[in-house]
């Protein structure tokens, strides 16, 4: 099959092998991929990943031995192929499965190529109304209500959401419905509208946002973002940390303890929740498209992904 | 009155002007007070304090001009004066009110003096069966206290307490009560030993100890706890961080976001739970105290407090 693979550089191939499901799993034919930031920080190193990239995806179920009903039914899939049968697997944390692989991002091939297999228990059906275009949010959408799993966030918060990357945008707009009184901070207008068209308050300067709030998310995507996120937070407010970068950061945890601050890291979030917010109307993505691109020209499709303020690119297979 | 008194360094005085209460307030009369290791900082510099340390005490109320119910009761009190009128006291959060004076921290003359000032609203009556020298540990107790008001601590968790300081066992005697599957990590056998005689496991290791924790209480005082409240947590676990120190730590938030793991700062607690616990004999503090001193030897307490290993010193008035 056709694939993007990352090896030494990343390039596309036409004679990958297609993969075989193992048991309990899918083969599932790709429709429509998405770059996620974590995809061009893979390219750079992250991971140390070798293969096929690419874990936010809709495709068609093509064969699924065992569990044939699951078959050409539209889906998408959450991304972590845990065990199933370890402790944490048991406590009910299968995204944090010691054993697990993660769909082109850790031992497991993934969705820039014409096919995938995925453990048929990751799939899950989309709705006929959801056009593929806006499926293949799931993942990060998910990623946006794993905030609201971990936080109970109240009606009455005042809520700050820093940066208006994709992550960015969605968080806000996830949080938004909650009722808070949010307000979202970014560097670029023409991102900002994309909120404010929905009728999220947002500011270019986060110097003008009034410090107290109770819950900060920090989805800058970059170290700076953490010193933001403390000065807005009140004492005894939380801050969720949704960026992941390479190299640590010289944090003050002595004014942590004295403000009795919460840091809350947050990464992957359930899938049902994002595919009924997105079946209801209720986050608007199509804005976030900034371009699409076959297969063939998924270098290029790179390319544009990497530039600096670049929303989402979709890769159609 | 004579009175412990730090200036560009810390001496005795004889001639200190007793405090006049001002409204709402009592003036107290200093029995017994303990020497936390925040004093000890105070005096290397710390809040850049200068007056009269102490924030752990127990006396009687001399004189409470408005409220003559509560003169000659012997009391503890919350050290945190609050404004009670700005948005954060009137959102039930005094301890963390910016117009705050703190007993002996922060604008307010502390306990290691014949008498002292505090709001009448900031006291609690102890009941006559604490006897002064375990009164004196409603403070640090409540500190204690302050992770179960901040954490759902489960009986079916297993905790880790990071260090066997003062604070450290206090805080895992609080937590032995939950029935949770508890290990005391230190580096003093004969203060570990004060655990294990409460049926608390304990090791001198924290290698020893196997990861996976569903709680890590920091509680060692240095920057190093850290790392190893890093290394024993479980995924989507809490660390608890009870340490200040002067000067910051790099930290891997990255790694923190990936594993969903949440940080909790905690300081202060709640007094009310603290004297119901010494009350019922369910924490011992006895076993805490390494030496007593009258106040004319405070500056001899104070050295002796700052001896490496030492555990609580007191102070008579």
């Amino acid at each position: 099959m056709r694939a993007l693979l990352l090896d030494k550089d990343l390039r596309l191939v036409e004679d990958y092998p297609t993969p075989e499901p193992a048991a309990g799993e899918a083969l599932i034919r790709v429709s429509v991929a998405g770059i996620c930031n974590t995809d061009l920080e893979l390219v750079r190193g992250y991971m140390q990943f070798r293969g096929i990239p690419g874990h936010e995806f809709v495709g068609v179920v093509e064969r699924a031995p065992g569990a044939e009903e699951w078959e050409n039914r539209r889906v998408v899939g959450e991304i972590n192929a845990a065990c199933g049968d370890c402790p944490t697997c048991r406590a009910g944390r299968p995204t944090h499965c010691p054993h697990r692989t993660t769909l082109g991002i850790a031992g497991r091939d993934g969705a820039f190529a014409e096919y995938l297999t995925l453990p048929v228990h990751n799939l899950l059906p989309v709705p006929d109304s959801i056009l593929d275009e806006v499926a293949v949010f799931t993942e990060p959408l998910a990623a946006a209500c794993e905030i609201l799993q971990q936080v109970h966030v109240h009606p009455t918060d005042r809520v700050v959401v820093l940066g208006d990357g994709k992550l960015g945008l969605l968080c806000a707009q996830a949080l938004a419905l909650t009722g808070c009184d949010l307000t979202a901070v970014g560097h670029h207008q023409e991102k900002l509208d994309i909120l404010a068209r929905r009728g999220i308050p947002t500011t270019l300067e986060d110097e003008a946002v009034e410090p107290g709030a109770d819950l900060v998310i920090e989805a800058t995507g970059h170290p700076g973002g953490y010193a933001a996120a403390r000065r807005l937070v009140r004492p005894r407010g939380t801050v969720v940390l949704k960026s992941t970068y390479h190299g640590s950061l010289d944090a003050d945890l002595t004014m942590v303890v004295v403000d009795e601050i919460t840091l809350a890291g947050s990464r992957c979030g359930p899938f049902a929740p994002a595919l009924r917010l997105l079946e209801r109307g209720l986050v608007d993505v199509a804005p976030l498209v900034q371009a699409r691109y076959p297969l063939g020209e998924a270098l290029t499709a790179f390319e544009r992904a990497a530039r600096p303020g670049t929303l989402k690119v979709l890769v159609e297979m």
